[in-house]
């Protein structure tokens, strides 16, 4: 298996895709599936889909495929969502209040165990499965739940207090929604999740206005 | 300048970033910077930075830099977001209300014209500056305010039907929020943006408890 920082994150994002699908196969009860059956079901491409499997190791079987079961549990240890990990959101405005709820959030491998603000309004309203916590005891509930991954929905001008927060309170990995560029910590992984990146990209596409 | 469908997400995805900081450093008067200017400044490489600029034909003269109104006015062409396209939002829970607001979504180059939603209990409420239309709304909204992207922000399982709808309308373009793999009408170019996905990213990086 390559080094992890050397596996790019498009071919983890494909990873993930993987299994899904293989996941919904395996609760439908499908034990074998062929590289060209899983392209066909979930419109992917069955020559990536074997290359990107083989670089971890998997080789199917010709005629036979890929057992679902074995490699479902081989691809959860590869990308290390096999155990729960637990998550604190910071920023219960609407994004915050939204990734609470999201199933990508709250599955076998992830589960949203606290919201935090330091708007005394928001403090003790509920969201989903969750009440609304201050700030001030965010220390206490990443020591007492083992909380891995903080997501930031705060505004801006708030990100790095809340991020240095984050850090001083133990958290391995940030993903981060504001629209600024942090001083990262070099122990802590973070991820820049950047909305209207997505937007722009579509700009390009359209083009200018002239040809479509 | 290379063939738009050539251009990978990532090189796109960096000069968005570049326009950004660019907009930011003219409106504090700065005439002219340097590519090391710009890399100190918001902790990018220098030399990506010339690397992607030669490749939209803007070379940068020795000592004396790039000039920052002129480059952002190139950027904002090549992106093509250099006139202001309005976008609707469909489904109006707590993600597609996020957008309705986020300043990435609000801008010179996209604005949120309309958000839409079948709940008749959320039709009329307000969101940021906009009042939320019913769904039968939208042929006639995307028609009279020429509206060129559709956001989707609706559960999965009612995604496909309110794409179609979309491209029906006549958007040129749709942006998925909906953890769903969609039929794609080949005349609309669609970006599907998985929030978990990121999440996955950051667990693979945390590997499997026992390493840091």
């Amino acid at each position: 298996m390559p080094h992890r920082q050397a596996v790019p994150p498009v071919t983890l994002n494909r990873l993930s895709i993987y299994l899904r699908c293989l996941r919904r196969l395996r609760q439908e009860g499908v034990r074998r599936v062929s590289s060209q059956m899983m392209a066909n079901q979930y419109r992917l491409s069955a020559a990536q889909i074997r290359k990107d499997l083989t670089q971890f190791g998997e080789f199917g079987i010709r005629g036979v495929g890929y057992e679902v079961d074995k490699l479902c549990d081989r691809l959860a240890a590869v990308l290390g969502v096999d155990h729960t990990r637990a998550i604190v959101i910071i920023g219960m405005g609407n994004l915050g209040s939204a990734l609470a709820c999201h199933v990508g959030f709250n599955n076998d491998s992830f589960s949203v165990v606290a919201g935090f603000d330091n708007d005394r309004n928001r403090v003790g309203a509920t969201v989903g499965h969750l009440q609304i916590s201050h700030i001030s005891d965010l220390p206490d509930v990443v020591r007492r739940r083992c909380v891995e991954i903080g997501v930031l929905t705060v505004p801006a001008p708030a990100a790095q207090a809340n991020y240095d927060s984050l850090v001083e309170a133990g958290v391995r990995a940030v993903l981060n929604f504001a629209p600024v560029r942090l001083k990262l910590d070099s122990r802590v992984h973070t991820k820049n999740v950047d909305l209207s990146i997505n937007l722009e990209e579509l700009g390009f596409f359209l083009g200018n206005g002239a040809s479509p």
